[in-house]
C-alpha cells in the first residue's frame, strides 16, 4: 500500500477526510491569497514577467535586502533541481533522516550522496561538527562534497539548528567552497526562544541566516509561500543568494517563464500580511501542546519538534507493518510514513499540526488504532 | 535597445499599449477558463496532484489516446527543458530559423547543436529531405544526431511542414533511433486545406502527427494551452509520446509539482471548449487577411505565413538598424523583432495577429514609419 507514495498531500488517488501528511499552516491561504488567485484570472493570457519583478521587490523590502539575490521559482522542489543544475556538484552531502527531495534531485544529476546519518541513539539531532567532521574525511579521500543540504528546522524530525551553530558550518563551508544550501521553508512557525541581545530587532526569525546573507556568498537559502501562506496549489519558492555567479548561472540554464501570473500575484499578496503569520503561530503553538500530550498519552513517543508537523513513533508491537498507517486510512485520515526517509521505518510517522478540532479527531482515530 | 530581448511578451518593463510581439489567441482565454482560475482560490491551498490524473484523463478523451502517453508539465518551455535531460542527447539537430528555446535548452545541458540552416533565398522553407541528408551526412560523420527538434507551424515564419513530409522525417528518425520532437503549439491555428479522403472524420488536425503517435515510438509531440486558449500566465504544456522508458525518465528526473491547481483546473475547463476554437480559427483567418494585404501595401515583403502570426521583412533602406521596432516602441507597440533568431537579423519582424481594431492600429502606426 505504501509503494509510490514518496511525499504528503497526495489526496487524490484515496478517499481522504483529513490529510495530516502536509505540513503547511492550518489556517489555510489567507483571504487576500484566494482574492489575489481570483483577481490573477483577468490577467492569465498574458505572460507572466520573466524577472518577477515586482514579486522580487516585494520580497526585497520584506527581507531588506537587495533584489539582485532573489530568486523565484515554481515551488521550492523547482528551485531545488534548478540549483543542482546551475552548480553541477559531483560530491553532495545529506544529514539522513531528511527532506527526500535534495536526494532525488541530486541523483537525477548523477551527484554522488554522502550520507551523515543520524540515529534514533541521538533523537535524529543534527550536530554540525559531525557534518563538519564527515566534510573534512571526504576533502581528505578525494571526494570532497561540493555541496550540503541542510534543512532547518529539518524535515521530518522538527529539530532545530542554533544560529551559533548553524554560523560555525557556514564559516566553515565558506572557507571550503562548499555550497551551503539551507532550506528555511518551515522556519517561519517557529517561536522565538533565545533570541540574542544583538538582534532583538531583526525582522528575522532568530534562527534563521538570512541576516548573514552578504557574509557567506557560498550559502542558498530557500524559502518558499507554500508552507507558511498554506499555497501549496499554486507553486511558489524562492532563493536567496549573494554570489551573483550562481546568480547568472541559474538564470540560464531553466525555462524564462517558471512562475505564472496567479503565483506571483499571490505571492505579493501574502507578503503584505501580519496577523495572518501572528495565528499562525498561536494555533501552531497550541496546536503542538495538543498533539504532543495526546499523542505521549496513547503511548507514543514524540519527539521535541518545534516546527508546524510533530514526528512520532509507533512503539507498539507489530507497528513495523505501518499498521497505524493502515487504521488512519481506513477512517480516511492520512498520516505521512516516514518509512522512505533512510534511517527510518514503517514505525514513524509524521503529522502535521492543524486545528484544535482537527487535532482531537486525529487523537480520537489513534485512540482506537 | 534590443539587449536581453529574447522572446516576446515581455511588456513589463516597458509601458506597451498593444502587444504584437507575442502570438498566442488574439480572443483572450476563454471565460471558461478565467471562472477556473476564480474557482482554484478555494484550492491553491491544497498540493496540486502529481499525476496531474484529471487533466491528463480529459486530454487523452480529447485525443483518443492512452492516459499513459501524456505527461503535463509547467508549460511547453518546461516541458522542453525536462525532456532533453530525460534523454541526455550529445548531439541535436535544430532548422534554422526556429523558435530559440531549443537551443538556449541544448546547450544548458551541454548538448552539441548542430543547425541546418533555411535560407532567404529558399523563402525559409524547411525541406525534411535537407535535414534527412544533414543527419545522415553527422551519423557518417560519427557524431550522430540523437534529437530533432521541429516546430510545424514553424516560429518565427509560420511556414508549415505537411503530413506526408513529416511522416518521412518521422519513419527515417525511427529507423535511426532519432528522437523526433515535433513542437505543434501552434497547430490548432491552422485552417484545413488539402485533408485527405482517409483522414476526413479524424478529430486531429490535417498536418498533425499525433494519430501517428503509436507508429513512431521515437517521436514525442510537444503542446501547450498558452497559445491556442490564449493562458500564458497559468504555464501549462504537455508532451505527448508513445515511448514507456522516456514517461519514467521523465517523471523521474524533475520534481513532482510541476503543474499548479490553477493550470490544471484552467485546462480541464479549456478542453471542453468548442465554439470558441471555431470562432478562433475564424478571428485569425480575417486577421491573416488583413495583416497581410496591409504590410504588403505598405511595402514589406510578407512571407505566407498559415499560423496566428506574419513573419515580414522591412526591405527599406536602413532598416537593418530595426528602426521599426523603436518607431513602434514610441507609439507603445510592441513588435518581435527577429534580430536573434539564426539567419535572421533585424530587417525581419513577427507579429502575431490580433483583432480587426488591433491590427488595424498596427497598420496604421507601420503606415507613418
Amino acid at each position: 500500500m505504501l509503494t509510490g507514495i514518496r511525499h504528503g498531500g497526495d489526496i487524490y488517488s484515496r478517499d481522504i477526510f483529513l490529510d495530516f501528511s502536509v505540513n503547511v499552516n492550518p489556517l489555510g491561504p489567507p483571504e487576500s491569497v484566494k482574492e489575489a488567485v481570483r483577481q490573477a484570472a483577468e490577467y492569465c493570457g498574458l505572460y507572466p514577467d520573466i524577472q518577477c519583478r515586482r514579486l522580487r521587490a516585494a520580497l526585497a523590502a520584506h527581507y531588506q535586502i537587495d533584489e539582485e539575490m532573489i530568486v523565484c521559482a515554481n515551488g521550492a522542489a523547482d528551485l531545488i533541481y534548478q540549483l543542482i543544475f546551475a552548480l553541477q556538484p559531483h560530491y553532495a552531502l545529506l544529514p539522513a533522516p531528511t527532506f527526500s527531495e535534495y536526494r532525488q534531485a541530486l541523483n537525477a544529476f548523477g551527484c554522488r550522496v554522502f550520507s551523515v546519518p543520524f540515529t534514533r541513539e541521538e533523537g535524529f539531532a543534527i550536530d554540525v561538527m559531525k557534518l563538519i567532521r564527515e566534510a573534512k574525511k571526504r576533502i581528505e579521500q578525494k571526494t570532497p562534497p561540493e555541496i550540503l543540504f541542510l534543512c532547518n528546522p529539518n524535515n521530518p524530525t522538527g529539530f532545530v539548528i542554533g544560529r551559533k551553530a548553524m554560523e560555525v558550518l557556514a564559516a566553515f563551508a565558506e572557507e571550503e567552497g562548499i555550497w551551503l544550501v539551507v532550506d528555511e521553508c518551515f522556519m517561519d512557525f517557529l517561536e522565538e526562544e533565545n533570541r540574542e541581545e544583538e538582534n532583538k530587532n531583526s525582522p528575522f526569525p532568530e534562527n534563521s541566516l538570512l541576516p548573514l546573507l552578504c557574509r557567506f556568498p557560498h550559502m542558498i537559502i530557500v524559502k518558499a509561500f507554500t508552507k507558511i501562506y498554506g499555497m501549496a496549489g499554486l507553486r511558489l519558492g524562492y532563493g536567496l543568494s549573494a554570489a551573483p555567479r550562481f546568480m547568472q548561472n541559474i538564470s540560464s540554464v531553466r525555462q524564462p517563464w517558471s512562475v505564472s501570473v496567479p503565483a506571483q500575484m499571490a505571492g505579493i499578496a501574502a507578503l503584505r500580511e501580519s496577523d495572518y503569520l501572528l495565528k499562525t503561530k498561536t494555533i501552531v503553538r497550541e496546536g503542538r501542546e495538543q498533539l504532543c500530550k495526546g499523542l505521549s498519552r496513547l503511548g507514543f513517543l514524540v519527539y521535541p519538534s518545534r516546527a508546524n508537523y510533530l514526528f512520532f513513533r509507533d512503539l507498539r508491537e507489530g507497528a513495523e507493518e505501518g499498521m497505524l498507517y493502515q487504521h488512519c486510512l481506513k477512517e480516511k485520515l492520512l498520516l505521512r510514513s516516514c518509512a522512505d526517509f533512510e534511517g527510518l521505518d514503517k514505525s514513524y510517522y509524521r503529522v502535521g499540526i492543524k486545528t484544535k478540532k482537527e487535532n482531537d479527531c486525529l487523537l480520537r482515530v489513534l485512540a482506537d488504532a
